[in-house]
């Protein structure tokens, strides 16, 4: 099973591109998460642009969407909401032909340093897939707060609580995608 | 009175920016509107390019939030939510020292196709400023519907219904900009 | 085919009531679905009442939720949120035993007589259901605004497009139901 | 200065009513906090009922708000949202003539044994205050997660970290009526 994985945030030492890393080893045998690594390239979203072309980043994002069983997203929370970063992305990915995130199951977790987890994000993220018509699993959920106590400097998982919580999450998650996938 | 209008759209015949520039002929005597027309030029927030530099464009931004009595806000709804494009505006800003946003006087509404006349985008964004400490005004409230049907083919306002919504607002705005600027 | 109806206001000629009723004949044939009418009788829910005894209506509701194939809920807004009245039956029904809304797929709809047609309030109570893992059909969704146009002094439902929307509605629940049920 | 304070929730241990007294134990000097202790008193809202009579906890409650010179709300969270016994007191209040909560100073605060402290709930009672046109203090805001640890039997508040918290709370949210009341 070949799960997507997209990290809301650009930064190089992102705690987001780190918790997927950590779902990925955390997943059970026969399970694996491949991150998506250009999101950074995708550009604002501009409809006059849109017309004209797909921006290849975009392209390749709604590639990897159809070819995956399951996405998972892992969002910071900015300014109490989704970053900018990622719903630009959400929507650039919506307006292309056969929209991919339709009937796909979704995971969506998010890390931050404040208490709340990226709580606020996160169902401002779930009520865009309503509209997109992904397959969100209702629970477990994930609010990885504190980040920055829960990751080394290499941003590895040192937090032995919540790789208990991610294993099984990815359990849920990948048993979800076995029955909506 | 100087507002400073934001619309949360980039392609040439916004809706948003249409109702921005309504709302400013639709002001009171001795208030304009003054759109921002650089939001195309903000780049994705990455942290470590912000170590770097303030992208020109976000100081622009920044400063002539600064400078502004109030702020009027009209986002488009992309996917259930603020569209990525305004969102990132509003991340970068976030993080400039001294955070502009705080304390201003704002404005929110809104243009869309769809029945709603972006609703639910309103609520999202207006979220972030609790975290901001921006001063909306609670009401009167604008949702644009059917944007399609109130503006010509050069984003001229067309409504009658529209405009006296519009003039109501500003009113009440400009009064609220008074109140607590 | 059974559905469960629960309209979340309590006055005799409720909107939303009428928009249960008139969802029932809008559907298929083989499905039918049944208003719960005892909401009235459910208290103010009491941690401490409900360590003594599960009140009869509560009861009543839990059982019907159990025996139902899906829910069709119905939701008025009421100052942008679920009526408490709605809210409280909720509360209630998630501290019984083996709480029943768990697996459970639902529609989500409501009628107002504002423009918006309860949006505000149905997000939330789709985020109540995360909590509860039950499962929302994501689309289609109906927001009857302007409620007291469409239907007569009767509670019927005498507005065509509305009924047309209802069709449709009820012809994808049902497919939900039989997809994820 | 004397604020009223609304707990959310109905047994007699209640953490937000808990809550609410030591936030009046933390009040400035001058500033003093007194609790509403007739919700479980108040009905179910019925639209046919509110047009025979108003419920006397209702009309105290709307006296009791009028009276103040800022609110105090503590609310629980019930599957992730407002309980709906303290939306229904708002409903209530809100049919009332004259309705109390325009232009009142507000402050919105919670307490859950989870570990998001009643976030949910906040942000959607909040956004009833948008209709309401009540003035809720954007910051600072308090999250009381994990409760139980944190309040004695008695109901005493026994921690030290949320007695600071609330001390700067309650300074920031009698400026705030001061400023805008």
């Amino acid at each position: 099973m070949n799960l997507l994985g997209i990290a809301g945030s650009l930064r190089a030492g992102s705690f987001n591109a780190s918790l997927i890393r950590a779902a990925g080893a955390a997943a059970p045998d026969g399970a694996g998460v491949t991150p998506f690594d250009r999101l950074g390239e995708i550009p604002p979203y501009n409809d006059d642009e849109k017309q004209k072309a797909i921006p290849d980043a975009v392209a390749a994002l709604a590639e990897d969407i159809r070819a995956a069983d399951g996405l998972l997203i892992s969002t910071p929370e900015y300014n109490y909401g989704v970053s900018g970063v990622l719903k630009n992305a959400i929507d650039w990915i919506s307006r292309v032909p056969d929209q991919p995130f339709k009937n796909k199951p979704i995971g969506v977790m998010g890390a931050a340093m404040g208490g709340l987890g990226t709580a606020r994000a996160q169902y401002d993220l779930r009520r865009s897939f309503i509209f997109l018509e992904g397959l969100v699993m209702n629970r477990p959920e994930i609010f990885v707060g504190a980040a920055h106590t829960k990751f080394d400097e290499n941003g590895a998982l040192t937090d032995a609580a919540t790789r208990d919580i991610l294993t099984d999450y990815m359990k849920a998650l990948t048993a979800w995608i076995e029955r909506v996938g």
